[in-house]
Formats: C-alpha cells, sequence, structure tokens
C-alpha cells in the first residue's frame, strides 16, 4: 500500500525510477566535441609561438564575458561547448613555449594521456579494491624515486602539492621523535624548533603554523651567495630559551655538508624543484648527499613535465613510520578480513581519505621516454639556462641576481635610463618599478609571461624558467628581445 | 670562446637546443588514439551492464600483466596505446552502474568534460595572473554553495577532499580562538578539545594528531539510534582535568539542537556526504539548522558526480579569517605591486602552493543541468534508495541495520542457514563472515561491487550506495538478487 502510493508520486512527474536520468549517448557526444575544442584551442593553438599566451582581460570584463552565473535551468548543447571554448580561450596557455611564469610549464602528450585517463578512471587511491592497477603502480614509482636517491629501502607516498608533502615531513619527523603528540598533541612534547635556510619555500611557515609549530619557531639559516650551501658560519643555535629541541628542513641544495657538521637528529630535505636533476647524469653532483636525508620532497610536476599535481614525499624509514604516525583504522575502508593482502591497502598512510590518482602521468611518460628521455630533458633545460645566461652577459641591459647553475635565471632587465647610474640614490626605487611595468605590458600585449620578485633585499628581478622541451634557443632569444622591447623607454 | 665549446659540446650529440625534443605531431596523434581507447574501454563498455565492473586479478598476476618496471628507454607507440588499453581493463570501473562499492560512484559527461579541460589547461588556483577564469569561476561557484547553506556572505575554499576541508575547518576554529596559535604554536595555548559524534568520519581523528592536537583530545558524543541526531543527553562535557577548551565538530545531521541547547563557541559542520541535499526542497529539511554552523564541509564529487576531488570548506565568516590563518605572503607569488586588483590572488587562503583547479567540472555541470537538474538528481537517490529499503522489507534475506532516511542503505544479508538462529550463541560470528565471503565471490565474479564494515558493535555488514543518476529499480532489483544469488548456500 505504501508502496503503491511512493511510485505513484514519482511516477506522477516528479522522479522516473524506472529510467536512467543521463542520456549516455548525448554525453558521449558533448565529450566528444569538446575534446576536439580542447585540441583545437588549447593544444594546437595554446602550443604555437604565433599565437598568444594570455588573453588578458580585467576581472569586470572577464566576469561579463564567461557569464559565471549557475542558474535554475541548463544550457544547451551549443551554449555548453561555447563555454568550453570560452574558458579555453580567456585561461593561460601554460603549455605555450613562451609561458616561462611558473614551475609547471610546458605539455608532455603522454603525461597529459595519463591525466585524462586518471580523470575518465575515477578512482581513490586507498585500497587495493578500488584502485588495484594504481596501488601497485605506486609503490613502483615510489621505488624508483627512492632508487634515484640512493635509496634501496624505505616508503613514500604521493601528496597534493609539494606544500603538503613538506608537511608530511615536518610531522612524521616529530613523530619520529615524539610519538606522544599522535595522540596527546604537542602540549605533551617539548617545544620544538625548525631550522631552514632563508632560502626555503614559503611552505615551511605554513606547515609551522598549521602543524601546530608555529612560525616563531622557525629559525633562519643564511645561505651562501649562489642560495646553494647554507653558510656554515650563521648555522648558530637559537638561543637556549627560545626551544628545546631542533628540526632542521633544509632546501634543495644544502644538506650534506650542515648534516656532517651538525649532529642533526631529523632531516627533511625539501627538494620540490631541483630534486629533478637526479636524472641527470651529468648535473646530479649539485644534489650530492641527498641520500643522506631521512626524507625528501620531490615535484615531477615541475621540472618533468608530468603537469598538476605529481608531488612525493619518499621516506629512507623502513620501520612503517608513515603507517603508524597516520592510520586512523577506518572501518568502513580498512577492513582486516578482506581476501587480499590488505597491506596493499596503503591508503591509511595518508591523511587524506580519498585521495587522487597521481602516480599514472609520471608512470606513462616514464615508459614513454625512458629515464634516459628524462634525464636528456634535464640536461637541455640546463642547457638552454646556460644559452640564456651567456646570452644576457652580451647584452648590457641584463644583470644577474646570482650566478646559479640552476634552470631559473634571476635577472634584472636594466633600462637604458638607469644605465650606469647604480650610485644614484634612487636607482634601488626606480629599478624596482621596472620589472612591474613591463609585465603589465607583456600580459596585455600576450606574448609571453613570466614571474618577478624582492628577495633578500635585492628589489624586483625576474625569475625566467626553463623547463620545457619544446624550447629552443630561438624561444631564449625571443624573451630577450621582447624584455628589451617592452623596457626600452622606461 | 667559452661559448663556442658550449655549443659543440651539445651539438655533438648530447642536447639538441636548435630545436624541439618534442614532436607535436606524434604527441598528438598519441593522444588522440589514446582518447578513442577511453571513451571505447571506460565510457562505452565500463558504463554498460552486460561487462564486468573489475576485472579482478592477484596482486602478482597484476604486476606480472602490468609490466610496471619502468626503464632506461622508451617505448613504441603501439605498446604504450596497450599500456593505456591495460591500465583502463583491469581498473575498477566506478562509472559503472554496478559500482556501489563508494560515495564517488557514477559518472557525469559534463563533469567529466570539465575535468580533462582542467587537466589540459595546467594551471593553479593560485593568483589572478595565471588562473584569471578559475578565480573568478571559484569565487562564483562558493557564493552559490553558501547560498544553499543559508548565508549570503562569508568565504570559502577548493581543498583536496573532505578530511582536508574538516581540517581547514579545525584549524580556522582554532586560530579564531587563539591566534597566537599562528606564530607561537600550541605550547602558548590552554589544551583544546574536540567534541564530536560517534558517526563522524576518521578524518577527525587525523586532523586532530596532524594539527598536533592529539586524539586523546577528542571526546565522543553519542548519536541517536538513526545517527543523525546527537543525544543530548550524552552530550557531557569531558573532565575538566582532561581539557581547557572546547571545540565542536558535528556529523551531517547533528548541529542545529546542539547549538541551541549548548553555548559552543565553534562549529565546524561536517557535510561532506550530506550536504548535497541542499539542492533538494524534499530533503533539505535533513540538515535544517546548518546554517548556523560556523563552517561546512561538502564534497560535490559525492552525491553531485563532479568526479574526484570536489570539495570545499565554506565559513560564515566575513573578517577574512582565512587569509589571516594560512597567508605566508610568498613574494614570488603575491606580489603588492601587480597591476590588477591583488585581493583576486586568492591562493594564500589555502595551505597549498600549487593547488588543483577543482571549480571548473562542478561549474560546467551546474550549467548544464542547472540548479533544478541537481535536485532532481538528489530526490532521484533518495527514491531509489527507499524503493531499495522497502524491497528488502520484503525479502527475508535482508535486515536492516538502521531506519535511516538517506542514500546509503546499510544492511545484513542472512543465509539460509542463519534464518531463525538469532538466538544461537555463535549467531553474531558467524554472521561476521558472511559479508566478507559475498565480497570475495562478487569481486571475482565482477558483476558489482559494495562495501561491507563493522560499526559500533554490528558485525560487517553491506553499505550499499545510491547515487549515480544512471541507475534504475533494474539496477536495485539485480542488487538483491545477486546478494541472494552469492549468499545461498552460506
Amino acid at each position: 500500500m505504501f508502496f503503491y502510493m511512493y511510485l505513484t508520486e514519482y511516477i506522477n512527474g516528479h522522479v522516473h525510477l524506472e529510467e536512467s536520468d543521463m542520456c549516455e549517448s548525448d554525453g558521449k557526444l558533448f565529450l566528444n566535441e569538446a575534446f576536439s575544442v580542447i585540441m583545437e584551442e588549447i593544444l594546437h593553438k595554446g602550443t604555437d609561438s604565433k599565437e598568444k599566451v594570455c588573453e588578458w582581460k580585467d576581472p569586470d570584463q572577464l566576469r561579463a564575458l564567461l557569464d559565471l552565473d549557475l542558474r535554475e535551468h541548463g544550457e544547451s548543447h551549443e551554449q555548453l561547448l561555447q563555454r568550453v571554448q570560452d574558458v579555453a580561450r580567456y585561461s593561460v596557455k601554460t603549455c605555450h613555449p613562451r609561458f616561462f611564469n611558473q614551475l609547471f610549464a610546458g605539455v608532455d602528450y603522454h603525461a597529459l594521456t595519463g591525466r585524462l585517463l586518471t580523470e575518465t578512471l575515477n578512482t581513490s587511491q586507498y585500497t587495493y579494491e578500488v584502485a588495484p592497477v594504481f596501488v601497485l603502480m605506486e609503490e613502483e614509482v615510489l621505488r624508483k624515486l627512492r632508487s634515484l636517491v640512493g635509496w634501496s629501502e624505505g616508503d613514500g607516498i604521493f601528496c597534493p602539492g609539494g606544500s603538503m608533502s613538506n608537511m608530511y615531513a615536518m610531522n612524521i619527523a616529530r613523530y619520529w621523535a615524539f610519538p606522544q603528540v599522535k595522540t596527546q598533541g604537542l602540549w605533551a612534547t617539548p617545544r620544538m624548533a625548525i631550522f631552514t635556510s632563508q632560502q626555503s619555500h614559503y611552505s615551511m611557515k605554513k606547515a609551522a603554523a598549521f602543524l601546530g609549530i608555529g612560525t616563531d619557531n622557525i629559525f633562519i639559516v643564511q645561505a651562501d651567495e649562489r642560495y646553494w650551501t647554507l653558510s656554515l658560519t650563521h648555522f648558530g643555535k637559537p638561543e637556549k630559551r627560545h626551544v628545546d629541541v631542533y628540526m632542521h628542513v633544509a632546501p634543495t641544495f644544502s644538506v650534506s655538508s650542515c648534516l656532517q657538521n651538525y649532529n642533526l637528529d631529523l632531516s627533511p630535505l625539501q627538494a620540490a624543484w631541483g630534486g629533478s636533476v637526479l636524472f641527470s647524469k651529468k648535473h646530479k653532483h649539485l644534489v650530492s648527499g641527498i641520500e643522506r636525508a631521512n626524507s625528501v620532497t620531490w615535484n615531477p610536476h615541475k621540472m618533468l613535465l608530468t603537469g598538476l599535481q605529481c608531488s612525493v614525499i619518499l621516506f629512507r624509514d623502513t620501520t612503517n613510520l608513515l603507517m603508524h604516525c597516520h592510520s586512523a583504522n577506518a572501518t568502513y575502508l580498512f577492513q582486516q578480513d578482506k581476501f587480499y593482502d590488505t597491506s596493499l591497502d596503503t591508503g591509511d598512510k595518508s591523511i587524506q581519505c580519498g585521495r587522487k590518482v597521481d602516480c599514472l602521468k609520471l608512470w606513462l611518460m616514464w615508459k614513454a621516454i625512458g629515464t634516459h628521455g628524462l634525464s636528456e630533458r634535464v640536461d637541455k633545460a640546463f642547457a638552454l639556462a646556460r644559452y640564456l645566461v651567456e646570452e644576457m652577459e652580451k647584452r648590457e641591459n641584463f644583470k644577474l641576481v646570482c650566478k646559479g647553475h640552476f634552470v631559473n635565471v634571476c635577472f634584472w632587465f636594466i633600462p637604458p635610463s638607469l644605465r650606469g647610474k647604480e650610485n644614484s640614490p634612487d636607482y634601488q626605487e626606480r629599478l624596482s618599478k621596472v620589472a612591474p611595468v613591463i609585465k603589465e605590458r607583456m600580459m596585455k600585449r600576450g606574448t609571453m609571461m613570466v614571474g618577478y620578485q624582492p628577495m633578500d633585499g635585492h628589489v624586483n628581478f625576474f625569475r625566467m624558467v626553463v623547463v620545457s622541451p619544446q624550447l629552443t634557443t630561438k624561444d631564449m632569444d625571443f624573451f630577450l628581445d621582447e624584455i628589451e622591447k617592452l623596457g626600452k623607454d622606461l
């Protein structure tokens, strides 16, 4: 009786339970047509150096163009395809050969295939049951990355970005030293401090705050002028009144000598950007000693071009610290009476529950070009950066911030009006205004994108990132010419 | 001179700087062909109820089939396409109409389009400069979600999953109460405690541990028999010696009465799964009072089918607490002398640096079917769950764990040998072994997938998740028949 009423209720125009609400064929047709738009607008036009990197619009203009409002009723197939077109058109083309703005520039088609496959399979990396392929694949990729670090054993996990990987490293380090922190919190531990280089990433601050350690408990150690090596003379301990326990988080190029000279217990290593030099026989000496760290953060979504997000935290530990520190034993996921080996249900190592699959894009790209291909990619980036530096040295308009040997090149553009005026009292002030103006002009022309920043008393300088294997010396020449063109009247 | 040597070095077979390393046309061809494989293997076969949900292989078997090893040299186009095929073949088809194992079952083609578009655009959701479309889009989607909660103002952010959203809520709550925690850490605050329901998600534990609060400082409050409402008689305060400050984290259906009766300062609300009922006029009463919470965690990747990951944390706060609590002011991203309104550079609200774009899939799907279409989706899930419950009540083999009115249905299958034996001393023990055996048989047949778990003294029961709009009453009937078939000899 009740059942009858209920069916009637729904048959009467409210909800149809007897049939699927989705028209599969319409859905697939839309996806197919949208894929063509994606290919054309992003991967064809977006990688063509004759096209714009970005189509700059002011926020109000863009809001109007996009018609973002979400309404009561849906739109037609054609309108929706136009939406896809608009999103593509007004988004920045990070795959464009003239996008130098971020560390994730460029596109690798195999990695992208891995990403599309991941999205379509739409599963969570937590149990063998729902992610059999990816559980085994993550294991293999982590093993291989650890072997590049120099560890034949260990542990690790893919995290949603390098900042999260750094937080993992810090949390595991404190749990290793004070396991009671998991159950009793920081009130049951001595005060801790974090030692890190002045060049360390701002995620150190975020992590210290989020983990309840506090940003005042970060102690900055000066690096040398190339920013690679911590200056040991500055590696003093903070005053005893400040802190009871030390934690050391090192930036990419700084560890081995410090570890040798100081008897530090904990040493997570932040190599999100630099880790990929491990692929290069020619350049891996830059991170020599990396195997002496206890953990390594490494983002293949940067120099290797897997696409966002692809970040790992690797541990030398072989005592299952990651699982002990993070496990919460959810009974609805990690049943112990499953019919397969439940050590494959690795999800409880994570602080997430649902966790995106991030290993496939790296694995497929690695299968496609091999370790050798990845090492060539790294070598090419170094060689192009060196070419760029040498070209800059030939031009009087450019001045390097430091003589680093890495693939980001930091420099000032010195416009004609400032040349030879280094000793004027307002020189620094005037120089600081150059980069923002050039950046604005560049964005509005849409010809290229490169970032600028002030740092450590240096006024605004450009940070040119050279990673994409699409790049050639012509792109480097274009870059220098374009900066000169944009800033010649300043 | 130096330059000459350098060019020679690279021209001699090592690295070619004069040309792009990537063959664009080969890359695009591969992507196109792989997309056809994805369409055929996952979206065509994977959604066909006559095909298998999963192709179960033992881990060792699967390792051998996949050939996961990463080698020195790359593979051919054909081999790589076969890799794509293999990954698709041996992965679980979460889009299959008989996948009832997780809350993210099913597929929406517009949301999937949004995901592929996001992956191809490959940018980070941190500045207007590199994500102009997505900064504005996130703002609009968050505004619209807040308005469904009942807030005309507020803040929010997309996070990598519901567990992270819950951590954000907890961190903001403690910062609101004790802003010194950001700089000085928890040693500078009183001890805190977390009140939560016995039904709360296990991420509460993960968050308490990660944030440095400690899992012992979680105090469990009993819920009523439907698990919806906290039992106020059990909502006592923990003894004073345990804790100085209280923090209250509520599960989906529990808040309003508690907030009314207790003067609690902080009340993050965990509605990752249940939040989507806000779309339904018919069912939103289930979360009445939600607008009285201070924050709401909500995962559209569950009931709304956006695909993983799509999780938001929404705040009622209008004082920019999210930014104050998390900001680290990185000079290389959040320059204050940019030429546009830098309040659009929302990335510093996040604890991540690079942050995946998660708003587009939800936005595009919402544009496609409107608020109305999403509400129908929720209503249909409820109606199908009700149908399933009613059908179960007609069959003597099924027993409900509780009479909840939600879209997950928890039940025991009582095999013939256990029927009428409720009073045997080994009844519970024997019943606990039923679900794991059925689950194993089901996985190996590949006909469907559903999860089981023990909880709160209840031995292993199945948790059937009904969300996908592809489902019909036929799928519900199939489900019941199949469970009976798999367990009839037990």
